[in-house]
């Protein structure tokens, strides 16, 4: 299960470092498409389309069906429910690291304030 | 602008791409470590460590600082914010997209319920 996570993980997240394929995610979620229109649509090949979008369904981003000669495409069963899930919970580790950053600062600066009093005294 | 953020959500999400990254990330969020540290952790050569920091680094996900022999990680400025909204904007998307075929499916039982009814009449 854990090894399961983690690999959807690295595939989900891989298949959404490229602006083409975010940007088929968010045409897709407006409408079905087939390879043909999304090809155009990105000014792109047939070939390197179809690279893409098998990247997406590896990931379970996108899913696809062939009828006759065209294979439309649309959103798959993936919702990055955990994904999102995982940065929110990092956010919070990095918020409570740089907060107590903030306190150790503030505990340096009063105490260079107590300091400074003393010399000057 | 939009290129640099394109750019850049292209290189946080692939920095996030790997379990080793995603490990490193939550161990610094815990504390600083070297490179050397990190390496022994993740059961990792200290080359391939250093290429990790690379990918995390240039996404601004860590940063490093050289002390003498040693070169220390922590947290970059990026807190993965700016990917957050985009996923949750998608995870919308998603749900109006599914709700919207979910009416369609609805529209048609009515339908099929009414035409079976005038059938047997």
């Amino acid at each position: 299960m854990v090894q399961y996570t983690q690999d959807h993980f690295n595939a989900s997240f891989a298949a959404l470092s490229d602006v083409t394929r975010r940007g088929v995610l968010e045409q897709l979620a407006r409408s079905n498409a087939s390879i043909t229109e999304l090809a155009e649509k990105f000014a792109m090949t047939l070939t390197g389309m179809k690279k893409h979008v098998g990247v997406l369904e590896q990931a379970g981003l996108v899913t696809t069906e062939k009828i006759g000669r065209v294979r439309t495409c649309k959103l798959g069963v993936c919702r990055l429910e955990e994904e999102a899930a995982w940065i929110e919970r990092y956010r919070q580790l990095w918020d409570a690291r740089f907060d107590a950053l903030d306190q150790v600062v503030e505990e340096l600066k009063r105490k260079e304030k107590i300091d400074g009093r003393k010399k000057r005294k």
